[in-house]
């Protein structure tokens, strides 16, 4: 059990994880810090967040764990700036979509006295905001956590644990392969239903009116924040480029089928892809108790 | 009101026609075919389903209104099979994907005292089979209706009664049209995801345990009949290719963007993509009443 968590940056994210820590017993205290007043004003008085500070230094001061959930791109500069108030031992971690740059850069913005562990819940949503939150948010999902090599195995094993305790699946591995893995299942598809929408809204806006439930879903990640994925997917660009190559050329495969007219290659794609898609657990499958 | 509507294939959209043009007094009496005895027996007993045939010319004899909801690629040859058997003044349509191949053979195989209108309505799902049928599943969505240039408007008018007491959003257009169209909104899309799927399998099979919800609905299509979408893609691969070469330029922009370490026209894609998004009517939003 950790003495106080604190949250910098509570979203949907940040903010469903204090309630499922505090419903779990999982802290004493907790803390948050948020750049903006609005969302400071929405947490004081919320059952979940004992104080809220304006100072993202005095939001750490007294915690044994601190949880950066912040975009992607402003972990790094954070760290930088409360690296010398955490208080000696504590354990800090993120929540960032992409693992190479803030694990290589956190640890040479921190303190040597200080742990830390980057982390990856896989358990976001196109909403945003911590009026959405929900401590069931994580029940059954993988969660990468990225040491480096000479990270302390102590030290991962406090936030695989952490993690675990939510009912989050844990899995271990480099920020690299984290990386790569992301690329694949997160933010590749995600740019391609985003390239798909432009597509589609420069062919002929007009004929949204008739799409079906199949482009709803196909799509539902491209309403997601902007500023969020271009800042994931500019730190993540190379295994993204990379996956991006290997997916044009699958649909190189296709287009050969189409043009030629070739039934049993198109019914050969459709199919490994109907085979893939099928071993996906469902939703309803995910434990519910960890 | 019509006396007797015939379905030739009554899987999931054909038993939810019946349930709903029964629910909605817009018959007297139904009758059903299915090549398959299997699906005969299912229908046999079944509220919407007074008559069951074993052979479609039987099935077709004594109706006024005969919807073909077999696979595209099968539905010209059963029209060409029960064409002398129709009632002089019958009304023909069908439910395929793809409506320029078809609507051009159906008229060439029926006889002239016959009227045929090809239609689509959008209200698929990746499940089939009549024991997911569902009497709501039309309404709100969007359904074409293709004449030919000499199709005669009342029978146009007769066809897009039905789907508008269906609770559906007709709309009239020309077969080549609905082909572009249905390229851009279904039939790309679906191949997109059955592509990815395949990618990803080919990639690694074992990264499928660390999928989010995110994946899950890019690839939810994917799930669906290799052979049914390996005709409705071979029928209208024309328009599938021409898209495909549209959406293959998108991504390109995409990959030139993140090769060249290009933040704006990045964030410029990816808020064109959401704001396309979110244009998308939510399906909570459809209309409860026609």
């Amino acid at each position: 059990m950790f003495d106080c968590i604190t949250i910098l940056g509570p979203g949907l994210l940040g903010a469903s994880l204090l309630q499922a820590a505090k419903a779990r017993g999982l802290c004493r205290r907790t803390a948050v810090w948020s750049r903006r007043p609005e969302t400071r004003l929405k947490c004081e008085g919320q059952p979940w967040c004992d104080t809220v500070f304006a100072d993202p230094g005095e939001a750490v001061a007294a915690s044994d764990f601190v949880i950066v959930c912040t975009p992607v791109d402003t972990i790094v500069p954070l760290l930088a700036q409360i690296a010398a108030r955490l208080r000696p031992g504590a354990l800090v971690t993120d929540v960032g979509s992409t693992k190479s740059l803030i694990c290589r850069h956190a640890r040479a913005a921190l303190p040597d006295n200080v742990a830390f562990v980057g982390s990856h819940p896989m358990a976001g949503s196109e909403k945003t905001g911590l009026e959405h939150a929900d401590p069931e948010l994580f029940l059954g999902r993988a969660c990468f956590v990225t040491p480096l090599v000479d990270t302390p195995p102590a030290d991962v094993e406090r936030v695989a644990r952490f993690w675990k305790n939510l009912g989050m699946e844990v899995a271990t591995t480099t920020p690299e392969n984290h990386d790569e893995i992301a690329a694949h299942l997160s933010h590749l598809p995600h740019l391609i239903a985003s390239a798909y929408c432009c597509y589609l809204s420069a062919r002929n806006p007009e004929w949204i009116h008739f799409a079906g439930p199949g482009l709803r879903d196909t799509t539902r990640v491209a309403a997601g924040d902007p500023a969020l994925w271009k800042a994931i997917a500019l730190q993540n660009r190379e295994e993204i480029l990379r996956a991006l190559a290997g997916f044009e050329h699958e649909l190189q495969n296709l287009r050969a089928a189409l043009h030629n007219n070739q039934p049993f290659p198109l019914q050969h794609l459709l199919e490994r892809g109907r085979d893939y898609r099928l071993r996906l657990r469902p939703l309803g499958d995910k434990p519910k108790e960890c």
